[in-house]
């Protein structure tokens, strides 16, 4: 027989199934077709086994694992939220907050606890593995952006300054990655692909 | 400027894009499309984080995520390949071992050693960890069989003995996942969607 204990587990496993059904604005690389929140999060998994000694202050990788394992779940009910476009931010907390207690909700009590402290330690931002874990999740978009020409910048009117702005936690939490973002926004800007402005439509 | 160590490092992040566009058998609970392997490894991932406590002999949590994250990363060049099928079996070992030397050599070399030998681990089962991950793999995809109507199973037309099979290393590594194991496929038998042997077409 099944547990309560772990049948519960498996039902907040099951649910996760959702967020591979929530679509971000990036688009991949070889297909061009938009990115899944959990792939998404996976890619970010990769990045903390490969670029944790990039971090300035020491962080402890199971936990920046677990932060960025975790960071989206919340987009199951409350949707991916467009890094550029402002008006989608309205009531984005309120919707995340209660998305949180739904989802994590499901499992156990200490462990919707933990799972709860994870999420809200990144969104808080108060910590190395915080900010590290911001860094990667800014640092892939930007990646996926410059190595499709651009498209989502193209259509959503993004300009060089807003990709500036929106990178800068990149720099705090790594100057290696800083430098990287630097040298991708140069070449974007460079290139064409991401102007100071867009002219009127 | 961007260090030609972070350089490599990039470039395999890059790479790692493909396992997006690498499809498994499963269908996904909801939209039913079939599922890649980046988002399963997410999906295993976190099934470490809430799991662990099931595995019978005691597992290193870091060391378990980092063994799901890079196990099916071979499949960038290898292909996935289907459980119930033995034809695709044929030569997988060293389709999937040149992967790993071409992929994972794109990375930093005492990172390559590290990445080859989590995904050789994984492979050669001889430690808890890889055992319960691999008992993870098992498991998620009963979990997706059996909650879409067994689809997969109907046109591959697979067998509850075969799918014994399959599922015998969920119960190696874990005697509660075993007898959920055990619940689930008596409750497909039971119901019809998983016969003992299907009639001839």
């Amino acid at each position: 027989m099944t547990t309560e204990r772990l049948a519960r587990q498996l039902q907040f496993i099951l649910e996760l199934d959702k967020l591979k059904g929530i679509l971000r604005r990036s688009l991949l690389l070889e297909s061009h077709r938009r990115e899944n929140s959990a792939e998404h999060s996976w890619h970010l998994a990769m990045m903390v086994l490969v670029l944790a000694e990039h971090a300035d202050e020491p962080v402890d990788q199971l936990h920046t694992l677990k932060l960025v394992l975790v960071h989206d779940i919340v987009e199951i009910d409350a949707g991916d939220t467009y890094a550029y476009d402002p008006a989608s931010h309205a009531g984005k907390n309120d919707r995340e907050q209660m998305a949180a207690e739904r989802i994590f909700g499901l499992l156990p009590v200490e462990q919707a606890e933990e799972l709860v402290n994870l999420w809200e330690e990144y969104e808080g931002q108060e910590t190395p593995e915080a900010r590290f874990a911001l860094a990667l999740d800014r640092l892939m978009p930007l990646l996926h952006n410059y190595h499709t020409g651009g498209v989502t910048w193209r259509e959503n009117r993004v300009t060089s300054v807003q990709v500036k702005e929106r990178m800068a936690p990149v720099a705090v939490s790594s100057d290696a990655l800083g430098r990287t973002v630097s040298d991708i926004v140069k070449q974007a800007v460079d290139s064409g692909l991401l102007p100071h402005s867009w002219s009127e439509p």
